[in-house]
């Protein structure tokens, strides 16, 4: 079959893993019955136990699926050692269902694939090594890809059921209270890790910080732990935050953040009480620091700020330009520190910032994400995923969750290097173009058809050059040229859903 | 039957209710399947309905379960305001599954079982003409009373599986964001009403204070919740504190609060790290105050204070002479109102606070719990439930659950006036003798036989005089004499549970 972006999905892929696939960005009103862990009743006085060697074999079996968070980012030790333990006691045909993988990642998992350990995947995505053996067909099984939103979803409906969840914390007591933003290695909001506290059947908590008894406040509780290990270390502190909170630099950046800047305040959002969302990275910090000005010049405070945070945006919030930062992941050292100090930085799980299928997220009520891209294409359909080459080498993240903002901005260049990022069709499609307002780039803006309101507004702004994001692609393509059609193999190495759990689109294997 | 604390349970009644009699205070190691709510997805702007009418007849059904919470305590107008419109409806067979009942809610429950309204209730506890009504045989099926950690406990093992709960809160945004600890009506800690939010089908929030969105801190998050109602006023803020924060001038209460005091210190777990729970109360409150200068004197600090929490407890924290907080209720606006302020006060949820059934509740690691009693009997067995007369006028509260601390002790008058406080066998077993310690009455003390070690210990201290509880049963049968034996008909009108779900006791139907 097509999807509903005119993609083709295969049918023994549709029979075996899905209901359907994409249809729609609405999900409506389904009534879900959730799904709940199996649990050991314990009344001891500890549940520290000596390595993680030993908790490994205590509670892995073949088959399982076992899952790991991401918040130490590239500074992660805690994956790594685990993984260890269990591609030497031999285990096989695990799933592994983190809530991301990082690079520091990519050569155990690898390894684990190679030995048979490894046959599932689910993550938000991956890069580099790990990306690069997925997309030449290493693993058993497609790896499926999912948001943060969709993984909440996925896990607490039971699609996701999760055997034994490995929690890396920067501190802990005996009982297993811990949390995110206390020490040496601190990260912030355990948003993600939330979802595998409640529901894993089996919690294994890995810290180096042992407290004393009661630690609080306990983001994940005692009565979610089944086991406490002390390491000698958890992660490294200079790695575990981007660092990047310095302002860009770059010239185009900051013409597209000017530009993403004046499509906001201009738009009917912009006024006191809305809501935004702008990610890390540097032209996202430069998006922050312009738009800090505006709500200085024009009086207007929002009322909360959402998603991936950074030191800028928490300094809105001491400045009183933010009432609220909703926090589900501390992008840097600044934002993880001060969730400790600040009562109006409240710590949110992954089902709160993004599940469609609860009760209501906080991306329903967000006026402005601002999103990056790899490739978007004349439909706005988004690509955050594979590279030009085809290639496995990107993350979901959030994006196909905060596109479903009022007002969606991609902030993204014509072309990188020699390759084009506003293309006729991407290669693969992560958040469909219906969620998808503006295009914002260094030359100019394109806004979605079905936005006439956007356009008329828009239209208004001295200055602002408007396009037709045909226009923006073939000006792309002045400037590259138009690549060779990617050649792939028939296999299917990777499934992305769309939040709601459809299939949006496939990976397939690349050609050597 | 006859359990093990020797009561006999009709078998009729263990087959429609239950797996066994109660047998032991070790709850074991089994592993529970917990259970989910199934959850309505919204993607709307706001929850906020018009009416407790509207929302009553949007949720409620014949033959659902309901569910309320107590923290509001004398004070609560909620339970009135939702409980008016369901008899005004017309619902027949209703269960009723609040935390507690209060006297404030008595005339309208009876009303509503006169009318058929309500056919099933469990509680932990309820006074008055409800009361009354109940030990006259006024419900068509028996009550089940559960302590707060038993309730958490059938909830999650869905024994209580709850329809549509109704939770009142001081605070509340458009989405159903909500706490305890803010507004004119705080109570402090939601403990009990957590476990009704996280496992409701339907969660109904009413509030006189609609804050800005996103209202945070969340105890309870709008992932969870269905409606939110505004109305005048959820509560009087004079009647919901028990304002008892005043030192008793009662000789014998001071009397008994002195020696309780002297059992602590005097006992192997007053070293530095220790934990309690006093409870509420004039004498509780005095224990607290001797406490605190014997912690001084000793320089002794406690890691953690429990339970139900009162200003004087409080104070202790800002001392610095406790560590933390754990709490699931506050008795008092001094300690309701520090919660917000204070990040070592940790709101847990009744099921951290004393569920068996999970992966460790704070209970496990109490050191010493001080608790009341209305009988105790020469097995050391415990009523808090039915007066002298056999009628019901109590509460479990935590007393179960507590009662399992390394050292419990009962601190009681030996009579009341002209009734008995120490006796034969009391009228209802609520808390197994097996886990209670010392019993203190303002003339001495005794010990449970099965603690030998304590009474080695306590041989030693001066001037605590020490009994037999046989000695102290017939001290009090010679001051007050022995009553006649009560007469019941044969009809069991109420079920009291043991925080494992095992059958305690029966209270059956009062002779008029």
């Amino acid at each position: 079959m097509k999807n509903k972006v005119q993609r083709e999905i295969p049918d023994e892929i549709l029979d075996q893993y899905h209901d359907g696939g994409f249809q729609s960005v609405n999900f409506g009103h389904p009534t879900i019955q959730r799904v709940a862990p199996k649990v050991l009743a314990q009344t001891g006085p500890s549940k520290v136990v000596d390595s993680i060697q030993q908790v490994v074999r205590d509670t892995v079996r073949d088959g399982m699926t076992i899952s790991f968070h991401h918040h130490f980012r590239e500074g992660d030790f805690v994956f790594n050692m685990v993984m260890r333990e269990i591609i030497d006691a031999g285990y096989q045909n695990l799933s592994l269902a983190p809530s991301s993988l990082t690079n520091v990642m990519n050569d155990i998992v690898v390894e684990a694939i190679e030995k048979g350990v490894v046959t599932n995947i689910t993550s938000s995505g991956m890069r580099g090594t790990l990306g690069d053996a997925i997309s030449h067909g290493a693993l058993k099984n497609p790896v499926i890809f999912r948001s943060h939103g969709n993984r909440a979803r996925a896990i607490e409906s039971g699609e996701i059921q999760i055997d034994v969840a490995f929690l890396g914390v920067p501190n802990a007591d005996e009982m297993g209270n811990a949390n995110g933003m206390d020490g040496e290695t601190a990260f912030g909001s355990l948003g993600y890790a939330l979802m595998d506290a409640r529901y894993a059947d089996k919690l294994v908590l890995i810290t180096d910080d042992l407290k004393p008894y009661p630690n609080t406040p306990a983001s994940i509780q005692q009565t979610e732990v089944d086991y406490v290990v002390k390491v000698d270390k958890v992660g490294d502190p200079d790695k575990i935050g981007s660092g990047a909170t310095r302002f860009t630099k770059d010239p185009k950046e900051l013409q597209i953040a000017k530009m993403v800047n004046e499509v906001i305040t201009h738009s009917p959002y912009f006024q006191d009480g809305f809501s935004f969302q702008t990610g890390s990275g540097g032209a996202a910090l430069a998006v922050t620091r312009f738009l800090r000005q505006s709500m200085i010049e024009k009086q207007i405070k929002a009322s909360f700020a959402l998603g991936g945070i950074t030191k800028p945006t928490v300094d809105l919030l001491k400045e009183g330009l933010v009432a609220k930062i909703m926090d589900v992941q501390d992008f840097d050292k600044g934002a993880a520190f001060s969730m400790r100090e600040s009562p109006n930085q409240q710590e949110i799980d992954a089902s709160w910032y993004a599940d469609p299928a609860n009760k209501g997220a906080m991306v329903d009520k967000l006026d402005v994400a601002i999103l990056s891209a790899l490739e978007i294409d004349t439909d706005f359909n988004v690509n955050v995923m594979s590279g030009s080459d085809g290639v496995i080498r990107g993350a979901i993240g959030g994006h196909q969750d905060a596109a479903t903002a009022k007002l969606t901005i991609i902030s993204a260049p014509l072309v990188r290097g020699r390759i084009a990022t506003v293309v006729p069709a991407v290669t693969t499609v992560i958040t469909p173009g219906d969620s998808i307002d503006v295009l914002v780039t260094e030359i100019g803006i394109a806004i979605n058809p079905k936005r006439q309101d956007l356009k008329d507004t828009l239209a208004k702004v001295p200055g602002l050059p408007i396009y037709s994001i045909e226009d923006l692609q073939k000006r792309a393509e002045n400037l590259v040229g138009r690549p060779k059609p990617l050649a792939f193999k028939d296999r299917v190495v990777a499934l992305a859903e769309y939040r709601d759990g459809t299939l949006i689109d496939v990976i397939k294997e690349v050609q050597d």
